[in-house]
This record gives structure tokens, C-alpha cells and sequence, in this order.
């Protein structure tokens, strides 16, 4: 730590040594995308609803609507007419997307499944695939072959080949560095720091896009789900680890560098539980699925001999804990506790209006959904205002396969529009 | 905790539930200020270089600065010669802020001094007051008399009265909504929710605007400090609390509902140390000075007759823990372990540029300073890339009321420009 000279700034003007107003950001994203997005979002809509939608002239929407309907990606729908007194003048007319402009796939590689979702550029579902993984831990290369299995899956479950697609979206637990492509680290490679945007691409040939698999369900949340009206939310997903995805301003937010919302391995224990990632005291080591799973081992008595993958323990340990096994209960207890701290922090952090709880563990959380309200409402801030709401979704394992192809598909229609 | 229906959405196909797409939010500031403020952070800047500052026409430029001239807000400024080759011709010009078009006030109310500063429209500092509160809570009632009694100090000094001020920036410790001017908890005020910026605008009869306090550090660095040149960093200030004060995309993030950001408040251990927020674990409850002045009654043997501010008693504790003493040293030592923890969670959510410590405990960081970088190295996730700069800053107590002055010159020269 470099100390800077002590000084109250009181022995030079404040003027002369301030910024230089650095150039903003820009939204990034023109006029005609943005119209895409909203017929897209949509499904249907007269071209007099996307100018008022848009606060645009109509001018504007006609001509660059026209060029969309050139490009093949949007076309006109005759509205049917749900009314009898109508039947004069020109029937009304919606655009909606042009269906097979293009197709993209999704995929979520994992701990111990790995999924993948095609869909059309209006966002319908063509095909799907789940591949039960054979171990934990991946080599860089079992994970492209996993990911090429998964994938062959799917698109023979939609009918289609690889030179069909657009894009693929790949969401993955862990490190993922959306704009580089990269990964530092993820649970389910054993490598460090691997290429996988670059070298999936080479092998499929076609573009990828990758990013943290938490983002994936954000994206879900954000396109379909409850955020869709919402500036600002944070999802969290609890699975065999903890992942988070922040919504600021309506879009998925990374961190300066591109790494961040880590909230499961936020340290709440100095010297704490050993978590995955090699570190102590991580928000993950006592919430995740495999935290309580290694628990598990002394409250259910197992042995060496009861091997079998994390989530098969876990569902013997909720039988014992509905049974009344107190061992058990005392597990998702303090699991319970620890994920209301792990929320207050959010709250405490980015104060948002939405938090939502999602992942194959929700399944369980009448076990401890009310006292986790109960302990979060009580480790936030009083500040007055009620806490912010908590929603759970059960979402089945495909959601976050359906989240990367919602990436996949912004990352393709992106190309695919000339601006 | 509702849960939602469980499905994998694959029931409905993704269209027609996606959202529209809502109004972004703008910039929110007219080329007529970011001029004037291009011009005030680099004091005396030629037409042509603020068009190419800004990306701008130089007739844009022209006709502005005409009206911010007429408006009496700014001048022109005929630059001495540098060299001797010239002397034909038109001479250069410069534009600077006009230093008398107005006069504004920052001030601090802290725990255990008030600070206050005057600074003209130009942002030199024209006088300046401090004085030591004599406890440490007050009641809403006393702390309005105190923020009376130091602005009327610092006017004394620069020769002003309260008419010749636009604004009043007030920078106090806690939850203080810049939104609403509400302050729903603070420290140094024994009641909750008080409407601070109403009752003080009314009080002193000119326009106030109030912030947390940290976030007036984060300005004074962003304005005339290292965060000048930077689109994003975290300033974490360790006082007799802890405040965080972050930047994204060069502008302070309050968190969406406007009350986040409180790294102080987040817990690192779970029914952990009392914190004076009247909940248990919080950050601050073991980095904070009260947290070490209450451990330094045991570590120095004091008795009840040992009162005194806590500052008085942390220089004590200071003294013996480089005197030798064990018991001193080590609770500096868990200070500095929780402070690295603290950090390491800043990282692993926001993953800043920089981060900035300051606040008058920072004078102790020789004590604990190498410690504390190498336990955030290896608290944070192992990305590949090296941890983020850490720099400490310690600056004097009045950097936070030149902080609310930069909060109130905003606030008044945004009001004087006529866009």
C-alpha cells in the first residue's frame, strides 16, 4: 500500500488538477435493433405501437422496418379480427419476427448435467437435450466433447444440422469472462485459464459466446421471466454452487473488469469452511449443494462405500430431515442462515427492488424459506422502507440452457442486422 | 418466499412473454454543461481543445460558450506567451470558469468533528472552519445548530455571508438518501428518518443537498484525485465507521433504490460482533475505530475513568502496539485481517480498477499495510489477472467537506446553466 502524501488539498486550488470528462459509454445499440428487440419481445405488434413503445416517429419505424422485412428478419401479420363491427378500410397488419431467419442453440454445461436447448429467431423451441455428466470434474477436453454430445443431441431433437445455426450461447458455473471468451476457472474444468469461446468455435464451426451460467438465468429472468418489467434485479441460483446475476439499468451487469457478482465466494467467515475454489470461508461452503453434502456424510452415518453423485445424497438427506432427523434439519438450517446473511449482504450492496432465488435446491426450500425472510429482513439495513421481495422459481434444469440460447440469439440478430 | 409454478418453460414457447423494451435512462446532462464542466475540471481550456474533448463542432462549441459567457458563468482568458517565435497574429485564447459568478459550501457532520469549507464557482477554496463535537450522538435538533454553527465559522472565514451562497453540500456518516434528502439512520443522529436537506434548506434559507459521506470522498477523488481519469474504482474509508463510495462508468453508484453500497453494514460473520447499527458480524463491527477502542479497554487495563473520544483512546492503543504490546498489536492485527476480507469481497463483486483507502485510521496502515494486500491476494478468486491497485490516501479531515462542496457546486451550477 502506497501512502499518498498527507493533505486537506489545502495548499492547491482545486481548480487545474480535475478530470478531463472522459468520453461516455453509449448505449451501444442502434435504432434498428432496438425495434427488432421490441417485435421480438413482443411477438406481435402494429408499427404505430413499436413509434409510441420506442418514443420514435413513425417515419422512422416505417422505413427501417422496411429494412428489416428485406433482410428477412421480420415479417407482416394480418391480424385477425376479433370484433364484428369492423370490415372496412385496410385490414390491421402486425409485424412479428420472420421465424426461420435463423436458429440458435443454447447450452449449460455442468456439475452433473449437462443441457442444450435450439430455438428460432422468434425464440420458439425446436428441440432439447440433457446428458447426465459421468463425473464432477472435466479435462478442457472431455468439456468440448461433452459440449459436441449435448449439442448433436439436441439439434437431432429439432430436426437440424450445425450449418443450421447462427450462433451458439454456452453458459458454464464459475470465472467465465463474457467478453473475452475465456476461463479462468471454472468447477467443471479441471484447467485453468482455457480458450473456450475460441477453441468451441474452431470445433463447430460457429460462432460462440459464453458467459457465467448465473447470467444465463438472469438473461431468462430478464427476457421472459419476472424481470421483464423490471430495471434492476438480482437473481441468485443455488446449485451444486452459488451463482448471482445483477440487472442495473435493464441489462446484466459483470463488474468493471468483467469478473464480478462472485457473491458465493464472498468471504462471511474469516478462516472458514473450505470451499472449492481452494479458499476458506466463501458464502458457497455453506450453502451450496455440495457443502451440505459433505455434512451429510456424518449426519446419515454414510461410509466410504456410499458413493453416488451429490444430488442423490442430498435427496436422501431431505427424506431424513422431513423425517425428522435432527442432524439432517440442523444441515439445511444453517444453510438457511447462512444464505440470509449471503442475501443481506446483496441488499446491503446494491439494494435492489427483486431478489430472486432460483436452482434445482429450491426444491427444498419450504424447509427454510420463512426463517430465511425472517434472518435477511433482520441483517439489512433498517432503513425504513419494507425489505426488498423475494421470489422463488423452481425452474426445471432446461432454463439455463434457454438463458445461453437468449444470448446466443441477441449475439446473432446483432450480426444479422445491418445498421 | 412464493415459489413459482416449476416448469421449464417448455409448455409456452418464449415469444409474446418477453419484455418491452423500457426507456433507457439518459445521461441526463445537455452539452451546455458538459462543456462548462469540461472547462471547470481543466481550468483554462482553449474553444478548439473542448471540441475535441468533447467530439464535438467547433460551431457547437462556439455558440455555447457564447451563452455560458452571457450567463456570466464563464470568461475569457488571453494566455501569456510561452515563446518568443510568435507575436503576429490573433492572440490564444482560453476559456476559465468566471471564480466570482458564485460561492457554495460543503459541509461535514461526523462523530466527533464538523468540518466546513467555501469554494467559488472556479472550485478555489476562499475559507474553511472545523469544530470538535463535544459527543458523539446528538439528538436531529443539535446537529442542525452544529451544521449552523460551523458554516457560519467557515463564512467568517472566507469573508462571505450565507446570501452569497447557491448551494450547501452536506456529507454525514449512514444511510442518507441523496434521492429524497431523507436520512433514515445515522450514527451521529439519535433519531431515525430525518429530513435532513427540508428542515436545513429551510433553516439556512438556501438550496442544500445532502449524501453519505463516503460517497464525498469518492467525489473529491473523482473530481480533483486519483480517480480523475477513471471510469471506475471503490473508495473505502475507515473512520470511526466504514463508508464505501463506488464509481461506474465515472459517476457515483448509489445502488438502485439508492441506499447501497453499505460495505460496512455487510456481515463477515454470522451472530459475530456487536456493530453500533444494533445488528451482529457487520464489517465495521471489527474494522471500524469504536470496534478497536472497545478492545482497547481490555488490551491497555482501563478502567471506567478512562474516558475520553475515541481518538484519544486509539492513539493510545497506537502507541503501545508499537511500543510492544501484544495485546495492542494484535487487535490492529484483526483489524487489518477483516479489512483484507473486506476488500477481497469488493473485488470478487464489483472487480474495480482501483480501490482508494482513506479516512484518518490510515495513519495506522504501516502497522497491518503489507498484511492486508497479501491477504486480499489470496482471499480474492484466482483470475489470472493481478489483484487491483490499492492505494491509500491520507488525506485530512477536510477532504470530506471539499467533497460536499464538489456535491453542491454541481448542484448550483447545474441550476445556473440555462440549457
Amino acid at each position: 500500500m502506497k501512502a499518498a502524501e498527507s493533505s486537506d488539498f489545502s495548499t492547491t486550488p482545486l481548480v487545474g488538477c480535475g478530470p478531463l470528462i472522459p468520453a461516455r459509454t453509449t448505449q451501444g445499440r442502434g435504432l434498428k435493433q432496438q425495434i427488432f428487440e421490441c417485435i421480438r419481445a413482443v411477438g406481435e405488434i402494429p408499427r404505430v405501437s413499436i413509434a409510441k413503445e420506442l418514443s420514435v416517429s413513425a417515419g422512422s419505424v416505417t422505413s427501417l422496418t422496411a429494412e428489416l422485412i428485406d433482410d428477412g428478419l421480420i415479417r407482416e401479420i394480418e391480424v385477425s379480427k376479433r370484433d364484428e363491427d369492423s370490415g372496412r378500410g385496410r385490414p390491421p397488419v402486425s409485424l412479428g419476427v420472420q421465424q426461420d431467419a435463423g436458429f440458435v442453440a443454447g447450452l449449460r454445461l455442468s456439475d452433473y448435467r449437462h443441457t442444450a436447448v435450439i430455438i428460432d429467431f422468434a425464440g420458439n423451441s425446436l428441440g432439447q437435450a440433457s446428458e447426465d455428466a459421468d463425473k464432477l470434474h472435466h479435462s478442457f477436453d472431455e468439456i468440448l466433447v461433452a459440449a459436441d454430445t449435448v449439442l448433436a443431441s439436441a439439434l437431432a431433437d429439432a430436426g437440424k444440422s450445425i450449418d443450421d445455426l447462427a450462433a451458439v450461447g454456452v453458459g458454464l458455473p464459475g470465472l467465465v469472462d463474457h467478453g473475452t471468451g475465456r476461463v479462468p476457472w471454472s468447477p467443471v474444468i479441471r484447467e485453468r485459464d482455457t480458450t473456450l469461446r475460441e477453441t468451441l468455435s474452431a470445433r463447430i464451426g460457429c460462432p460462440v459466446t459464453v458467459d457465467n451460467d448465473a447470467n444465463m438465468v438472469t438473461l431468462a429472468e430478464l427476457w421472459f421471466g419476472a424481470g421483464r418489467s423490471l430495471n434492476n434485479f438480482a437473481s441468485i441460483t443455488i446449485e451444486h454452487g452459488i451463482g448471482m446475476g445483477l440487472v442495473l439499468d435493464h441489462q446484466i451487469y459483470r463488474g468493471a473488469g468483467g469478473l464480478g457478482t462472485e457473491i458465493g465466494h464472498t468471504k462471511v467467515q474469516l478462516d472458514g469452511a473450505l470451499c472449492r475454489c481452494g479458499q476458506r470461508g466463501c458464502l458457497e461452503a455453506y450453502v451450496a449443494d455440495y457443502a451440505l453434502v459433505r455434512e451429510a456424510y456424518t449426519a446419515l452415518n454414510l461410509g466410504k462405500s456410499d458413493t453416488g453423485l451429490p444430488h442423490a445424497i442430498l435427496e436422501r438427506l431431505y427424506e431424513q430431515a422431513k423425517q425428522g432427523n435432527d442432524s439432517a434439519r440442523a444441515i439445511f438450517h444453517r444453510a438457511g442462515r447462512y444464505l440470509a446473511l449471503g442475501l443481506a449482504n446483496i441488499v446491503n450492496l446494491f439494494d435492489p427492488s427483486l431478489i430472486l432465488l432460483s436452482g434445482e435446491r429450491m426444491k427444498y426450500d419450504y424447509l427454510y424459506a420463512e426463517e430465511v425472510l425472517t434472518d435477511m429482513s433482520n441483517l439489512i439495513l433498517q432503513t425504513g422502507r419494507p425489505p426488498p421481495r423475494v421470489e422463488t422459481h423452481a425452474w426445471g434444469g432446461l432454463v439455463w440452457a434457454r438463458g445461453a440460447a437468449a444470448l446466443a440469439l441477441d449475439h446473432a440478430t446483432k450480426a444479422a442486422i445491418k445498421t
